[in-house]
């Protein structure tokens, strides 16, 4: 809990002194690699002099799309050019932008149900229909998603958009089943239905590799993947990258915004590029995993050893999430008083939902050490167990 | 013209060797203040910790927005906290977040005839309509605009927005004349049309102070007033801000991509904190405008001395851009292979207009040492003569 102080109230969220904050997730501000960052700042001015801070290309820096070329195809096994590559100002930007582009008005934007809540109020911020669709243990349900097709087909109505989080799903820290992501692309292909796959939490994977990208899958589905340097160098960057059909990336270049200002990120993009350049990110991703895994690790422990019965969750393999259901009758937001006056928090299910379903809340294990892990699952079994004695 | 050589192919405009490119309206990279932001980009690291690069408030770094405060107060005479001012990524970006906060499918948005090309691209983005005004020597007709409005309603349509650069125009090098501005003020508040007052130029007046910005004048009226660091510290870094009424800040702040993401340029909006912290960008900036000023004078010069009659301009006192009318009968797009064939290019007037209107053309004299600017003036009158000649 230490990790917030003395950040001169720069950041977004403040914790309270006293109280386990498991509704932010974003990285612990501790595990941020400011060395590294700080000699890419001055080494992105020394290689590239002006061109670090001038009006950037709208494709990005080549420095830094040639660096997450060679990454992405090493890892991922797709082969992939510089050329291929967008670098965005994050995926909260390349989302927005994707709405842009890609949306009209009255389109139906297919979501998970349920999804990540500020997704949802980017979403919503265009003149669209948001309708979701459940998931379960093994991601999506790709079966459940065809018959709303079907449906909203026979309604008139047409969905153009789909938002979804398939790998280390945030808030429900599943990942889409593999024969899940075939059937997906071929719905997809089939119906012209763009994939926005927001794919941030891919390299935070903590039992071996993660799925593969729904990008990865199939060149020819319409996916444009959204990867992020967010939660694995620094969110404050602005930067991350986008993956897509080729005639995709074209209608995202063709973006007013990005024609006037040039790449959105351009400064830290090169910092990026020399941070990867300088061959510490991969060291770095490893400690990352590790620290991340040994807190999914104890947290998962203590909510086994502390939750009554009657809650449940699915052990995350990779992301910040756990999804916990809470016993039947109870709601999150019932529960939240009662975890407050006990000094722990949370984000509540139905900020994750359209529909307001509320029996489900959302705990990160990103933001806090181990042991403010393990006394936050302690107190909230004791409010989860308060608010049970107390219910009518 | 070595300016923009070696910059690693990382920017968004290339030169093209042997021409004198007046169609790019962007800082000379030879004048960006490298050393300045090298040194605020460690100094802001070692002053913020990991706050510069984690999630940032949406309103921005709080070192940067006293900053900006302090600055505008002592310099526009209107007091203003730093809990009035929000940090953006750069005007492009805050026009594209004014219009999906403001704007609904259908609404009419006002630009002036010219306009800036590139916002007309981000307006076109949205499912809006877009409808000239003319302006003439003193800037925005505003009797017509008034005209424009009741002429809409008439039709039971509405203007909820005007995007306007009143002051240096781009690309009419025009200023709106204070009568007019307090006009315009006046219809705004009467019809809560909301004014989008891009004042990117502000600081590089040539000729005595700039006028006060609308925004200045009048705290009642409905002005979003987008200020910029890219003409006057660097484009690369992606940062602005905006002065607006407080209901007009709050939906600015309720953007889901903000929500989501936190400040859209945390970390380089730190840098730029530590740069106006650490003193230097005052005297910065005094350099620019006389360099700039002497560019604008040889390039004035250069015209009156080299293109025949039949051309016009107004002398710009501040920004970037010299707008010339052509001899009657001949198009800027009829003489741009002509001036091509002689080392020289332009923007066409109708890439700046709705209406297609290419009578003028636009001259950038912000990239280019004084001698590139006498030589491009005199092959750019040698041009127009020989299109004179050629034509029908």
């Amino acid at each position: 809990m230490a990790a917030m102080r003395d950040l001169q109230g720069s950041t977004q969220n403040v914790l309270r002194p006293g109280v386990v904050e498991f509704a932010f997730g974003e990285p612990d501000p501790a595990l941020l690699p400011v060395a590294l960052v700080r000699a890419a700042a001055v080494g992105a001015l020394d290689r590239f002099g002006p061109g670090a801070i001038s009006y950037g290309q709208e494709e990005g820096p080549p420095a830094l799309r040639e660096q997450i070329a060679r990454r992405t195809a090493a890892r991922e096994g797709r082969a992939v050019a510089a050329d291929d590559v967008l670098v965005s100002g994050g995926n909260s930007q390349a989302l927005d932008q994707a709405l842009t582009v890609f949306s009209a008005p009255g389109d139906v934007v297919l979501v998970e149900a349920p999804t990540y809540s500020l997704a949802l109020g980017i979403i919503r911020d265009y003149p669209v229909d948001v309708v979701g669709v459940p998931l379960d243990g093994q991601g999506l349900d790709v079966a459940a998603l065809d018959d709303t097709m079907r449906r909203l087909r026979a309604e008139g109505r047409r969905a153009r958009l789909l938002y979804t989080v398939p790998t280390f799903h945030n808030p429900a820290g599943v990942s889409l089943e593999l024969g899940r992501r075939r059937r997906l692309l071929e719905l997809a292909r089939d119906h012209e239905l763009i994939i926005l796959e927001d794919d941030v939490y891919r390299e935070l994977a903590y039992d071996g590799d993660a799925p593969p990208a729904l990008w990865a899958l199939d060149p020819a589905a319409p996916v444009v993947r959204l990867g992020s340097f967010s939660k694995t160098l620094a969110p404050g960057l602005r930067v991350g990258w986008i993956d897509a059909r080729s005639d995709l990336r074209e209608r995202l270049l063709a973006c007013g915004m990005v024609e006037s200002g040039g790449c959105v990120s351009q400064y830290a993009a090169t910092v990026v590029a020399r941070v990867l350049e300088d061959g510490g990110y991969d060291g770095h991703i490893l400690e990352l995993r590790a620290a991340y895994r040994a807190r999914r690790d104890v947290l998962v422990a203590a909510l086994r050893e502390h939750l009554p019965a009657g809650c449940s969750f699915h052990e995350p393999a990779g992301g910040f999430f756990v999804w916990l259901a809470l016993p039947a009758g109870l709601s999150a937001t019932t529960l939240l008083p009662f975890a407050e006056a006990r000094g722990v928090s949370f984000a509540p299910g139905a900020r994750f939902r359209s529909d307001g379903d509320d029996r489900c809340l959302r705990l990160a294990f990103s933001l806090y050490e181990p042991q403010d892990l393990a006394d936050g699952a302690r107190r909230l079994g004791e409010a989860v167990r308060a608010a049970l004695r107390a219910a009518p």
